[in-house]
């Protein structure tokens, strides 16, 4: 099976690190495809980013040529899965959720740790809309961007470990989500440091989507993600 | 004071209802500038189409080249509006959550009367996110697509009446929203058919934005909306 | 237009107050009339005053000669406001939510700098009937009673911009709310040290009392705030 | 021990009626004391109503010159409780929240058959202020008056029936709660047409007071109960 | 009357303890029959231990040859009481919402106090069932487990202390919930020392029991609680 | 990998169909082990059956002497899960959670058909304290018990596929799971039905198992789920 990853921002060496983890995640025969937007932002940490990560993921999708099983969101806390859901047959996973879900199963509470606080909100907001917000017990960010996840190692494991050893002991939380998809890599160190499972979002969203593809099961069209309705639209295919 | 009201869709001819529905309801020296997105479909009805509309404005509003003191997003449960509260300072009001507010003001439960099924969904959302879920009893659909609302008057008021009048026999609504930007002027019909009062989210919309104007209020800046940090934006300003 | 401003206890000195923010916040052409209770507490720190003032801002209106287009219940957490909207025909509005309703149209998540920590329960419940508690993440006390409130400025803006300046760091607080009439006229001070835009809860229901005024909406009268049935009333009107 | 059980309207069979359902209900030298208000209306079925049987349940329990271990405010869905928490020193048992305690004991939901349809958000209000709501999944009326509950006794016990069994077999109840004071004895002719437990909320009350009285148990005067702070009271005692 | 106080665990010391705290609460009149396990753990601080406890409570029962009016589940947090109340006609109380119950007519928040941190997720997982978890704003761990509770009466006082202050100065409690079995005796030191009213789970279920019987009421049997249909069970009675 | 999928009952007839199942949605490699309870009842349909099938599965895994990677609970709405989590090292997953989890990422609101209406509540009770309630919009019964289920397969395609409609016309439903593991099989003669994908959710874990597995993801041993502390347990191995 073939499984698009989107990235949301269009910094390829982003791209890169989470084909890496949705690699490593897969299972035997599953082929993992990255793709970058043509258009957004280098990284995304905003409202505006959100927005334009929505349409330029679709975008890709939409002009990939070959056939394909599945499309996972490599964003967390961005916008856009509505859309795609709507737009495709195929089944399709947000890593926001999917880190969620997967943690939900590993403990009572969970915790997520993200870059800038931000981007805090956003990520309540997605996991509010898709009811997986009760058993998340805290949000915090590191204090680094996402560009910055990328540079020193040791400052990014550093300042996650902490913020991550803080909420297991004092917010009850027994599961860590890495929330940004360029904390890839670091569930490890974090593991370690904190005793706790630490779930990367793009590798829960890879085992999720081969799990659908195998049952045979795809997004709903009888309501909320039928297909369009025949419209004219201007202006696209963006750009 | 001048407030933009920017239409979700392509249609010029929504547009001039929108405007005149906004004038009606502005205060003496409010100036209403209507605006059409360049790009984007000439209904919203979908996921795609919504978040396509959340750029289309955004686009509209920064090339908008004169001072204006706020924006109103005139569609209802259509994505966007946080995109607006970060990249602009003046206040913006959805006319979603304007509806919602103002039918919250005048009773104990409210509903909305929509276009079709399919876009029950995205209001919920909508109501979710901004926190104004809860006294919202029914949302339900007239089965007319938003074009449709605009070709037979008398079928578009018999279809918004009926449901009207069962949700407030039956699901204890006492107040209507108009649940599509395509149903400004309709309120007089639907209130005299129901005995409850009737709100325009595009009248509430107009109302709460030369309110905030009037008291120098504009989205906080401190956290979730504060201004974009420096980015590098490809395929920017669209299309 | 015409617009009563009732303050909740029976202390002319903070009526004179809540007058001059409401008429600091009025549109051009709306007449603010100030009323003061004829019985009740001199300042509502409680729940028997809060019932007691329930009543007493009632009284007034009831016995109020002239014509007028809307009410404004001038009390932070005080009971009271569905009285009111049953028996009256002109829109109503109280201060707590129309606080907390501007508040959530500027920020992701707002919070209330209030009195005394005895009243923040009474605070809570109104923001819970009203629907409106989901977005509110603090409510905090600035430890002054109201009339201390009214006694030495720079001690009380001092109090409150340390509670607020806690709440925006450390609860995601992006909008406060002046959480009690003797407040008014401190929200630049608030605002100039946090950064965040204050809200007035009385310039607040201002706004929204003539926009209803202006949509020609009141309440609605279909079910729980149609008028009383016919009763035989003992002692009343009170006292 | 001695109970005061006071009515929340001035009409003195009713309050007969409910002492007569406490007596029934109170444990062997338990003496119940019944009050009717001095002021206030004759039935209560709305806002102004409850407001005002709020301060006459009060006026009444304040002037009342003997000891007492617990007072019963004898309303269903009235204000007031809160304040008499503050007032006294003797636990005060709402009969509302006392009804919906004793259904969540007897089954995974509840629901309430109450008078008018006009007093169902006022029930809806107070459940959710104790935050006893959720397992609520019926609050219906029945259609008749307060008054009209105690003519026609035929009339009375089919029109409660109907609407029982209605909830029983379409919404997932369990546990009937007569949601009126002028329902009590009706408690065996619903529970022999249901097959389900019903609920008195005066009997119900009676058990809870005796209940805390026993284990010495009163209100918490650490916060939100503390007795009132020294003020300037006009108007009261009322009338 | 005769009421069951049934243990959750195999410790006979333990049981005596609940037996007393239930006479010391129990009606004049009422008899109070303390039951341990045949099988089980020790004492309760796990979700193992808890299913134990489900079958161990049940099987004590259904092996009781005496008639008897009520039966008490005596555990704090844990699982068993559905079984129970489909089991039996009589009524079941279990104490952990006994005490919730009981702390809700007390204050406007309340909180408790437990025995290690592992059984905190359990007892929200109780109240979160029973529609009994919005009113509490803290559940907090004294650190000492349920064996070491019955040893150094000072120390365990002085834990138990420390935290029921910390709640009720920060976390806005009124009233405190002794969250566990083996803390029976301790509400007045705790009470001293806080100034708050203290809840025995074991009291406060006596308490609704007694009433649940005075009143003629037991477990509805149309639909959750409906008795088994015929099974063929293997491995029962157990073991 | 060896996945141990455990049935709640013990009849043999339904672990043979909940292992077909199982192995048809397992990946290649992957080997599926069933286990039927040593105790317990022939089907679970209530409180006191569940509670032993959450004994009975615990027994049987931990008397199995092979290695295994992870364990699926097939029953839906049964105890135990977390008594599973505690015992074990290897992850855990029950099919009421994985149906729902399933069925959100396949539509914006699903429902759930199970199969007497006495088990509705225990589903509703699992699916609260997953968190996963917010998006089911229906749990309806088919009114056949789980023996029945297995009997005539016109008839139980007939009565669920009716209940599906219902729910998807009448309920805003989009996903339809089923709510039984006796209802393996019958997912594609539902789906074509309605028009709705249709989960099994014994196929659902099995994939969400894998998943876990294959990240090296196991229950979190911080706090609710850490080791049992050691104990002195009387009647175990049960029985």
């Amino acid at each position: 099976m073939r499984i698009l990853v989107v990235n949301v921002n269009t910094t390829p060496s982003m791209t890169e690190g989470i084909v890496a983890s949705a690699r490593a995640a897969a299972a035997p025969g599953t082929e993992i495809v990255g793709l970058t937007p043509r258009f957004g932002a280098d990284s995304c940490e905003g409202n505006v980013e959100s927005y334009l990560a929505a349409l330029g993921v679709l975008d890709q999708v939409l002009k990939y040529p070959e056939p394909y099983d599945a499309v996972i969101q490599a964003g967390f806390g961005e916008h856009g899965r509505e859309g795609l859901q709507e737009a495709l047959d195929v089944p399709v996973v947000d890593i926001t959720e999917a880190a969620a879900i997967t943690a939900g199963l590993l403990g009572h509470k969970f915790g997520i740790v993200t870059s800038l606080d931000r981007t805090v909100p956003l990520i309540e907001d997605r996991l509010l809309l898709a009811g997986l917000d009760r058993r998340c017990s805290a949000i915090v960010a590191s204090g680094l961007s996402v560009l910055e996840l990328e540079q020193d190692h040791a400052r990014t494991v550093a300042a996650i470990v902490a913020k991550a050893k803080e909420i297991v002991e004092q917010r009850g939380v027994e599961v860590i989500c890495l929330g940004c998809g360029g904390m890839a890599g670091l569930d490890e160190a974090v593991s370690a440091a904190t005793g706790a499972p630490v779930v990367d979002g793009v590798a829960a969203a890879v085992a999720l989507a081969e799990g659908l593809v195998r049952m045979k099961l795809s997004t709903s069209k009888v309501r909320t993600y039928a297909p369009a309705r025949p419209k004219k639209l201007s202006g696209w295919p963006l750009p």
